[in-house]
This record gives structure tokens, sequence and C-alpha cells, in this order.
């Protein structure tokens, strides 16, 4: 049977790739769209909303006991089982079908099964029966099947089956004792989580010597002093060197530092592996589990024709759900223009088909207790690229919109500074709602605004916003 | 005895007033202020401090309350004595003692007393004993002495005497029923206040077809909405024509509508007047009582000589604390620049020296349930300057970040965007928690950033802010 023609065929049905399809379709491209597994993709079912959905509850509480006068209203705790339901309801308890129907409604077409590359444009699908469909894409083949964690290599671990990111963030039983390998986003944000939803004991072990390391050192800091005042043991420089189950079913880490940690329940958050494996990149050329390189406009370079592309994590320039539909809106405006003609040569810097932000203004926001909101660039990375900087910092609590927010507030800020363009290439917001304060600052990055006029940008008093008036003053204006 | 010469002399220390004279010391000048009420001015006694502090744990509380988990903790009410004492607190119980410290840290003499223009750069301050201290400016005076309620000329209004912002800010004792008189800002923070802290029946009494008439009409539909779910009587285009007060202490306001309330107390909150009524503008050629005009850099141009600034409410440019600190700092920085000879001419626009953002991009936070939060122009105001504008309007509950933060989210957000310049002219956003994410929409229109580069601006998934990617989508970005 001849294969069926689509102009665009996108792998995986996560947000990337569905914002892939949807703005090819908005276009005027057919575009078809291959899932085995849930439409919608890691971020919705297993990742940022459920996570986020554990998050908010505490938050809310914490937020609330922290301003006299409210505090008092709190007598009673945490409804662990709401925060379960809450977060079922999310994740529409994992099922697609307001999913399928959002496709369906965007006129995108689905096909269920595993993909396959089968050389130049081509495309066989195994559905779940076996069966198989043959796919060919007029003009472009995108590749948006995300990541995975990474399981270490270490002793024992796999064979204990440890809880991923997936786990942590559906699981609906708290286990007694935790231990989380790992420190970035992930461990800090479930450690989070599970130290209030009824788990007794975490214990975070991080390979590096501190903890979300791709942040400023003082964000670490912040989290690991938080941690260590709720009870949450965080251990630094440590590796587990063995892991070993106990017949009573629970496990026994044995760290390097020769300590042995005993835990109910692993989380394995020690970084992620992109899914390409079993997806035939060999036939066209490309090794099988390995990131896809591309360039700003999504198409990986190292495929003739130009008709290969892959967004989102799978490319590994910046994992988070944001970024992957960032690169999605350009990826699939990208693939329209060159059908129509309209993009030959490279796309220009921030023209509406270079992802251009991947390497300039990358924000995050980590829903811990406190919050850790930045955008681009740390002052190390900064100056790791050669760009003279100055970094002022101010502590957030001695803002007035601050105090007024919370009893207490304690907060910090870091602005950094590109001296001889006189712009703003990285900000850093450490404290209790921090996270909405950042668009300001990705906007200020990626306008590059320069500083003489953020400085008539006034902030509203009294705000947390005051920050930015009171960093800007610290440098001088 | 012959005048103490100063090179700058402040007339009022509120926020604004400390910092034209902050401002001026940090350029080297010699600078007095001349304060007959507390140093610090409304601001921080009777007015944004203790009205954010009285509002803010009732909004924690309406967080929590909105998240489902959390909600269940809180089994008990607010504790209204907290709240005041807060308030208090943040008030340092009307005490000025850390803010003459602090302009002791900066340098800035300090007068007590009220001061009077005597003619071209001379100032008779008298003092509380009656005495009288004669000051002489060699660069300049600052006119910063602010605003106060403005009370309508209705029939036995004054004779009731009714609380001001200044009364209902400071107040420890909720009126049983409150009749309010007008619906701005004051008007509508207040209400919300004291339906919470316990007064059982809230009128406000709306003069204009809408609340809050300076935002888009949506704004003020939303406060009028929520304020009738939750029980506070709205009446718009309605006049208060007289008011009586009765044997036992309560009032009744007679309505144009031939409908009377009665009240235990009544809010003003019906505009401002300038304080200039006995400050001596008569002795250089000004009229008592008036607003007054000033150039971009705060300079007051109808007094020969150009030794005359006003910065704050008082020259009625944006009557905002946060827009009379900015004022104050170009004011303070033009003052020095003037004296050194470094500014001849009058300032370019967004150059230190000029307050253009005072036209341009007003940001305002209005604390209410649901806050308001809007800067630079509504879309009615923007055409009414000739732009052409198109608006785009979001419903904020749809963005995944607004309905991970409470349960049933409502709000909305417009954006006003100069089609010819392709640059925001102006961003209100309703709802809950929005007060934050507006300091994005300043630097962006403070900025002028293209909404082409705009959208590489990536909001952080999933928080409030990716409304900002909806506005741009809904734009046709």
């Amino acid at each position: 049977m001849a294969a069926k023609e689509y102009d665009v065929i996108v792998i995986g049905a996560g947000s990337t790739g569905e914002n892939v399809a949807d703005r090819a379709v908005k276009g005027g491209l057919r575009a078809v769209i291959i899932e085995a597994d849930l439409v919608g993709g890691e971020c919705s079912y297993w990742a940022c909303v459920p996570s986020k959905a554990l998050l908010r509850p505490l938050q809310a509480l914490t937020a609330a006991r922290s301003v006299a006068g409210a505090r008092e209203a709190i007598t009673g705790s945490l409804d662990v089982a709401q925060v379960f339901a809450r977060r079922d309801s999310f994740t529409a308890h994992w099922n697609d079908k307001g999913q399928t129907d959002w496709l369906n409604g965007a006129k995108i077409d689905l096909v269920r099964g595993h993909a396959r590359l089968d050389g130049e444009r081509k495309i066989v699908v195994t559905e779940k029966n076996g069966s198989t469909i043959d796919l060919a894409a007029r003009y472009a083949i995108a590749v948006c099947t995300g990541s995975r964690a990474a399981i270490p290599a270490t002793p024992g671990l796999a064979e204990a089956k440890p809880w991923t990111s997936r786990e942590a963030t559906s699981g609906r039983e708290a286990p007694k004792r935790l231990a989380i390998i790992g420190g970035g986003v992930v461990a800090c944000e479930m450690a989070t989580a599970w130290s209030r939803l009824g788990t007794k004991e975490v214990t975070i072990i991080q390979r590096g010597p501190r903890l979300i390391p791709n942040c400023e050192p003082f964000a670490g800091a912040a989290l690991q002093s938080a941690f260590e005042r709720r009870g949450v043991t965080v251990l630094t420089g440590t590796t587990v060197r063995r892991v070993e189950q106990n017949v009573d079913g629970d496990v026994e880490l044995s760290l390097d530092s020769g300590k042995t940690i005993a835990a109910d329940e692993i989380l394995v958050a020690a970084g992620r592996r992109p899914q390409t494996d079993n997806l035939g990149l060999e036939t066209v050329g490309l090794e099988p589990g390995s990131w896809l390189e591309v360039d700003d406009s999504m198409r990986v370079q190292a495929v003739a024709g130009g008709w290969l592309y892959a967004a989102g994590d799978v490319n590994h320039q910046a994992l988070l759900t944001h970024m992957g539909k960032y690169q999605a809106r350009i990826c699939g405006d990208a693939i329209v223009a060159r059908a129509k003609g309209k993009l030959d040569s490279s796309p220009a810097p921030w023209s509406r088909y270079a992802a251009t932000a991947d390497s300039a203004a990358v924000p995050q926001v980590i829903f811990t207790e406190p919050e850790v909101a930045a955008v681009g660039l740390t002052e190390e990375q900064a100056r790791a690229r050669g760009i003279t900087v100055r970094a002022v910092d101010y502590e957030i609590g001695r803002v007035t919109g601050a105090s007024l927010h919370a009893d207490d507030y304690t907060g910090r800020a870091r602005m950094v500074v590109d001296t001889d363009r006189n712009v703003i290439v990285g900000v850093t917001l450490v404290g209790p709602s921090t996270g909405e304060l950042l668009h300001a600052a990705t906007i200020a990055i990626v306008g590059a605004v320069p500083l003489d006029r953020l400085w008539h940008a006034v902030p509203s008093y009294p705000t947390i916003g005051e920050i930015w008036l009171r960093l800007l003053e610290t440098f001088g204006l």
C-alpha cells in the first residue's frame, strides 16, 4: 500500500509536538501527529502540571501562615487526600480525551502507535495491535519525543525499580522514607512536595557541591538551608555506591562517605536521556539514543535535504516545557515558510524563525519554598562567555511590598549586567512568590532594554516588584 | 537674623520629598527638608502602607481558601485584632523615629514646622511654638506637599466629620454600617478591607457610571460584580444630596435617586486637593490652592528663574506614591545637573532628567479582590490621543498557571497595541495575584519592545505569566 502523505509529520504529541502541528496547520499545511502514549505528553501527566498541582496547596498555605491575622485562621492542616484529588483532576485522571478533542478542533490528524523513521521523509507507525501504517512527509518531519529520566548505572539501582519524575508526580501514597538521587529541579520540587504530603524522612543525595547547580550559587544555598530548617536532609558532594533491597521491601543506599541510608522509596532525578533509541535514526544516518542537534530554526543539520526537525527536550537546547513550546512555534512557522518558499537562507536572530531565546533568555521558575526564578545567564555563565559583567544583589525582604506580603520575608535578587552594552543578561530571584516577577526580567533581557531606559519603568508601590528599583539604585542609577 | 542657606530646600517629608532631598545630597548638594507632620508622609502612615497592611491578610486567606487541599486547613477566621496590630507595626505606631533616623543617615537636615514661600528662593518656617526660621535656597526649592482628600460641598457632609483615607486606613474599630462616597481606588480598597474587618453593611455611592473609572471598563465591572457577590452594595450613577446626623450618632444620606441610606460612618473618597493653600504661593505669583503645573523635569514653568520645582501629587501628573518617588528621582537629579551647569536646555524624553513615564507608563495596582493591575493607556485613552490601536482580551483563568494557582480562577487581561509602531501602549490585568505581573508590561511599554521581539520573551510554564503568550497569540503572532 502506498504511504499516506502529509505535509508535516510530527512524532510525539506532547505540548511541543502539538504546537508544531498547530502552527503548521494554521499556516495552511496538513499535519499528522503520532503518539504511542497519552496525547498531551509528559508535562500534562507526569511533570509540570501534576507537580505544580501538588505544590500549589502547600504554597498557598505557607503564604497564609506567614501573615499575622491570616495565620490564626489556619487551625487545621493540609488535606492530603484533597491535594491528590486536585492533582488527579488536573491530569484528567490520566485520560487524554480533552487533548484529542483539542487535536480534532485544531484539524490535526492523530495516529496512535510507535513511530520509526524509515529513510528520507518516511515513517512507519506500529500500532498497538502490531499492524503498521506507512506515512510520508511532503515537507518535514519533526521529532518531538522528549526525554526520560536517566537512571545511573549504580549497582542495584535499576533493580530497586526507583521512582522517576513520573511516579513522583503521580504517586498517591507517601513513602515513609524517601531517598532522592539528584539535586536539580525535580529533586528539590519533589522533596518539597513529599516532605509536606506525609513522608517523614526525605534525604537529598546530590553528587555536586550544591543544589540546582545551574542557578546562581545563592539560590541553591537558600534552598538547602530552607530544607534543613524543615528537617529535609541534604547531602551534597555525595554519590550512591550501591543499592540493596531488604526482605521487608525497603532499600539501603550505600554512600561514598561510608554512610548508609535506609529508605522505602528512591526517586532518581539525576538528569535526562533523549527519547531517540527506537526511532529509526540509523535510517537517516543519525545515531540512535543521541540528542538531536539543531540550528536556530530547529532543523537537524546533519541530515541532508533539510526536512528533519527536532523540537523540545530531544534537541537538548533547554529542557523545559515552555521552551519546547517556544521552539515548536518557531519550528512550525519555519516549516510553513520553507514550504511556501519564503525562507531560503538561515533565519535572522530574533526573527520568527529563529529560537534565539534558547541561548539568551531561558526562564525557569522552581516551585520550591522559597521559590527560585531565574532567566538568562548567571554571573559565572556570563563571564564564561567572555561578557564583561557586573552583578548587584539586593535582599528582597527589605522591599516594603515584600514585607507586607509575608512577615519576616527573606529573599535575594541578583541582576547581572553586561556593562559594555548596558543591558541585563541575567536575573535570579529567590523568595516567596517571586515566580510571577520573572517575566519582567525576561522582557528586559529579550528586548535588550538599556538600564537608562529601565530606570523609567516604575514598579508599583508597594509590590514586591519594587525590587527592580532597588537593583537599579544599587547598580548606581 | 540672616536666612540660613541651603543648596536645596524641600517642603514636605513624604516619600517624594525624601527622595528629592536624597538625590540632591547624593549629587553633592546640601539639602534641608521641612515637615509639619510626621516624616514619612501620607503613604507611610495613612495610605498605601496601612491600607495594604489591612488588605494583605484578607488576600492571603482568600488565596489559600481558593485551593482545594489548603482550603480545608482554614477552619478559623481572620484575626481582626492581629490585622490591626500588624498594620500598626507597619506604621511604626505613627511614630517617625525610623524615618528621621533615615534622614540623618542620608545627611538630610530636617526642620519641623510649617513652611511658606516668601518670595524667590526664600522660605519662612513656623515652628510649633510659633517662632520662625528663615531659609534661603541657593539653587532650588521643591514643593512636595502632596494632596489631601477633597470633601464635596454636599450639605451636611463636612459637619458629619466623615472619614477620609486617613481615618479609613488608621481606624481600629469597624463601623457597623459604612457609606463610601466615591468609586475610585480608595473607595474600592477600603470597601474590600472593612467589609472583611467587621463592617456589616458597606455601600459604595459612585457618581459616575462605573467603579475605578480611569481603568478599562471591564475592570470596574469585575470589581462591581465581586462586591455584589460578597454583599457590598454598589450604587453607580448616584449622588449624595444631603447628609443628616441623627441624635444617636448615626447619619442618613439622601441620594438623588430619592433613596436614603443610614450609616454609622461615612468615608469620603471622591478625589484629592493639592496641599498648596497656605504655602505662600502668592509671593511667587502663583495661586494658593492650585495644582502646580510642571515640565518634564518637575520645574514649575510659571515661576521665573527656574528655581521652583514641584514633585508628587501636588503637580497633578500621577497621584501615586511610586510616581511621586519617580518624579523625585528625576527632580533631584535635574536640580543637581542644573546646579553643576550640566543641564541647560529642556531634558530629552527618557533622559534621567525627564519624567517621561508620567505620560506613557503609569502603573497602578489596586489591591482589591480581584486585584486590578494596569499600566499605560486604556483602549479609549489611546484612541482619544489619536493612536491607532487594536486591543485584544484573554480570560486569564484559561491559562494553566492561573487554574493551578486558584480553583475557578477568573480574570481578564487586555493588551492595547499601537499598530503603527507595533508596540504595546497599555495593559490591564484583572484577577487574583495579578499585581506582580504588571511590571513586565511596564517594561514592555517603557522599552517600546516591538511585538515581534516580545514573541521571544517566553513565559515560564506553568505561571500565570503565560497570559503574555496568549495575548500575543490572540493578537495574531
